[in-house]
């Protein structure tokens, strides 16, 4: 069994209002350390066995398809250890 | 300039309907290689300059306060290269 992170993120372009609500909130609870935060999606998909080359261009096309939107997202294939 | 991130995911005995309708979706497009999907939050947080121990020890109590619940949820924080 190995674990298989997906990370997906806006673009830095794209504006992004989670993120902005959590950079305001912070402050009012009395968190200073802030510039500025982005909120995006994390997944964590089991595999059997050992990840194969096949495996993980089919994670990336997946991640393209259906996890991420490429027009606004970027995203990041990970082989947890 | 550095960026922490925090990774906030559901507790594993907590029923995780996101995670489940992406494992759901993944064989009708054609996919095969999971065995089970989880999906959380990432929050990138800029800070300026080095993080300092005392910034991550605020950055460890506003991640338990506002960024995660945890009740139902664990988060993880890490500096990044």
């Amino acid at each position: 069994m190995a674990t298989i992170v997906v990370e997906v993120m806006l673009k830095a372009e794209i504006l992004d209002p989670q993120g902005q609500a959590v950079a305001a909130a912070l402050p009012r609870l009395g968190f200073t350390f802030a510039k500025a935060v982005r909120q995006g999606k994390r997944f964590e998909i089991e595999v059997a066995g050992t990840p194969t080359p096949e495996m993980l261009a089919d994670i990336e096309k997946a991640a393209q398809t259906l996890l991420s939107n490429p027009v606004i997202e970027t995203y990041l294939v990970r082989v947890e250890a």
